[in-house]
């Protein structure tokens, strides 16, 4: 599955003019078979997926605290050269972990964070493996900057080349939400509306990374890459904590990269001392239009079978989800579980988020806030135990999920008299 | 102009029971006058403006420094208790500063920042006024959070009060961006579209504000200490900069507050011996279509005469700007300058900020990077000198303004051959 190189870099396997930081190699999942760092994805041996495996040096809270205020003061534990911050790239992460005391109440959680990755260049937790996966393909010997999204990969992804000065090309599914394909087309790269669903455009994506040596599609050809993102998101959790980890995590679960990272995250933070390796609990999200992984899990088995998505929560809507038997390994592992809501339950955790919180995520929130809900109900989220939910998407890119449903509580003339008649009809 | 005081606290002027920092007295702009702390706006003496003065401890680099990753690392700066963090608020600020090389060779500027207001909670620069006046209206007495806005200031007091379990009342011209109005509804105060523009709008809420003892409107009854949270945006680039400041800094004006308040933030900093007091020079943007202050400094006069706004940039559509005259004062003090822009060139502006630096910014970042290039065109920007933008306000929100003029390349069946044809007709 290498890719052809005609770089000295790129595909060679020699690590030497590579600088990846502690990265080391990679490592099958499936066998463990090691091959040297290169834009690789897939074990040559059994064709398990790669990932990253590192030789950490010395590292200490201090040299992480005195780093940038964003997911590069996390560099010595990214596949990322230690100058990753000399170059233009995007800066995000170090988002707010807010106490949702409000919402615990409502939710019956006694001890409950959000952690609010809209605050992100582009608003989702998509910029931080977006600019893992630019800061590798760079070292890799690549020029273009890819990926088949559902939205916000789609922003993500252009947003990072334009403010690197690379070319992008994007493949979306045509049916996205207008907000997410604006907000990609406006930085000025390739955008393909693709007449399909993800996982037709991811196939798609898959046949283009193997014909263009110079295109990194960073959820595919350096995908190994790219996964290592997520793990920030539980770095910064724990360091926002206290350097402690949460008792319980909920997490969106579309390919189910995320979910595996943060669990991966926590667990290189107990093994280099950074915080006491006390036991965790990794829960998945899923709608129910879309829960080939939820299903899975309720039926016990390992196997993930493709579904065809039918939900409003088109950012999680991956049917053949890449990383779904890693989701339920972690999720069984720390004795967490995977479970799905629909999509009216999907806008009523929007609107509860929003009205105890202030935070207004898109319908991948709703999912994570409606199924911890259900999580509570069941008694398999403990309602004393420290929790953080990861909102990991922004209300404004999925507008039509609440726009039926909220809107001005009066409109008036422009009289006082009118303004007080409206005000008074609230009880005001 | 003192609001009747119901409790031992608001409007009282006894400052015993009142914890707001360093805040030591209201003065007034115009002659002033001081009187205590309290829910005061408007001087006794001449109706003049109310500022908070203040008298500052001993604040330095490393208590900043060690402080929260928001504005509340600035507390001390700030008309806020010490305690601020222990309650809900919103916790916004220390977004990004990004070296925008990109943007600067397209706009001549060889040296050349942009300050990213968009991670904020609610993507605007508005999160960090309302922090500030939430905080000093609790220690006030009040209990309802209200104002009049132009969208983004309705998004961040609705989100604000909903963080803060406070009901709210937020009037809006009934013209507005959908994505502001359901960014506001969706937190479940009250709103009230009034069928007006801005100006009458802000005239209903001042006459709510005198009616209704309870109610915080924050720009209006309690403007003098949200002001002061637009002081952030200084004291965040100065200390991003490496304690510096910049030599000139351009920013957008609707009625003028946040202008006046990186000034004062900067002139603070350089007092306290937190950065050198070097000089900097404070240019105003605004778009044609609503240029009160803009004009007024072409004429060379002290007035600013008020204008019906017609202008794309509905978020500085303010036509009769409160802080208008101070914008003046401050832009020939330090020897700026203020322009103004088209429409057109509004999205040119926002189209060549996403390109170059992968920042979509709503109208008033498009008006501040037009007016940018038109002031280095003019030779009023010194092209060598360090110079940041603000870039106060999210594209999402705007989306209007660029959906005719940005989308896919091209919508394409999904079969590999009508992919590589359409990557082929792109030169791909
Ligand atoms: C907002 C949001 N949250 C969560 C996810 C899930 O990510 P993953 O594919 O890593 O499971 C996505 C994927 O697109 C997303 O857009
Ligand atoms: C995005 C944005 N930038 C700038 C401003 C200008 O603020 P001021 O009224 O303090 O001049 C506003 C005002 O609403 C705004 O919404
Ligand atoms: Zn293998
Ligand atoms: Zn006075």
């Amino acid at each position: 599955m290498s890719l052809a190189a005609d770089t000295s870099v790129r595909g060679s396997g020699s690590a030497t003019s590579l600088d990846l930081g502690p990265a080391r190699a990679l490592s099958c999942r499936e066998c463990g078979h090691e091959v040297p760092l290169a834009a690789e994805f897939a074990c040559p041996q059994c064709f398990g997926p790669l990932e990253v495996a590192y030789d950490f040096g010395r590292v200490t809270r201090e040299s992480i605290e005195a780093g940038p205020k964003s997911i590069w003061r996390y560099r010595e534990l990214l596949p990322v050269p230690a100058r990753v911050t000399s170059v233009p790239n995007t800066e995000p992460g170090l988002t707010r972990l807010i106490k949702a005391d409000r919402l615990g109440a409502e939710l019956g959680l006694r001890n409950l964070w959000v952690k609010d990755d809209t605050g992100n260049p582009t608003h989702s937790f998509k910029d931080r493996v977006v600019a893992v996966a630019l800061a590798a393909a760079r070292e890799l010997g690549f020029t273009v900057l890819c990926c088949p999204s559902t939205g916000n990969l789609a922003n993500a992804v252009a947003a990072a080349a334009a403010r690197a000065g690379w070319d992008s090309v994007v493949l979306i599914p045509s049916s996205l939400e207008q907000a997410k394909v604006l907000t990609t087309a406006v930085y000025g790269g390739t955008l393909l509306a693709v007449d399909g669903n993800y996982d037709d455009v991811n196939r798609l994506a898959t046949e283009l990374a193997a014909e263009h040596e110079d295109w990194a599609f960073v959820n595919v050809n350096v995908r190994p890459y790219y996964a290592e993102g997520s793990k920030t998101l539980g770095f910064e959790v724990a360091e926002q904590l206290g350097w402690r980890l949460p008792e319980q995590v909920v997490v969106p679960v579309a390919s189910g990269s995320q979910l595996t990272k943060v669990d991966k995250g926590f667990t290189e933070l107990g093994r280099l001392g950074l915080v006491e390796a006390t036991p965790y609990k990794v829960f998945g999200a899923q709608a129910t239009g879309c829960s080939p992984v939820s299903t899975a899990y309720a039926e016990g088995t390992d196997v993930v079978r493709p579904v065809k998505p039918d939900t409003i929560a088109r950012s999680l809507a991956i049917g053949n989800p890449a990383d779904g038997p890693y989701v339920l390994d972690a999720v069984r592992r720390t004795g967490g579980a995977v479970a799905d809501v629909s999509d009216a339950e999907v806008v009523e955790g929007i609107r509860l988020l929003a009205r105890t919180e202030g935070v207004f995520a898109e319908t991948a929130g709703g999912v994570t806030i409606a199924t911890t809900r259900k999580l509570v109900e069941s008694g398999q989220l403990d309602p004393d135990a420290e929790t953080v939910l990861l909102i990991t998407g922004d209300g404004l890119k999925t507008l039509d999920a609440v726009s039926g449903q909220v809107g001005p509580t009066a409109t008036v003339p422009s009289t006082s008299k009118a303004v007080r008649e409206a005000l008074a009809a609230q009880g005001l």
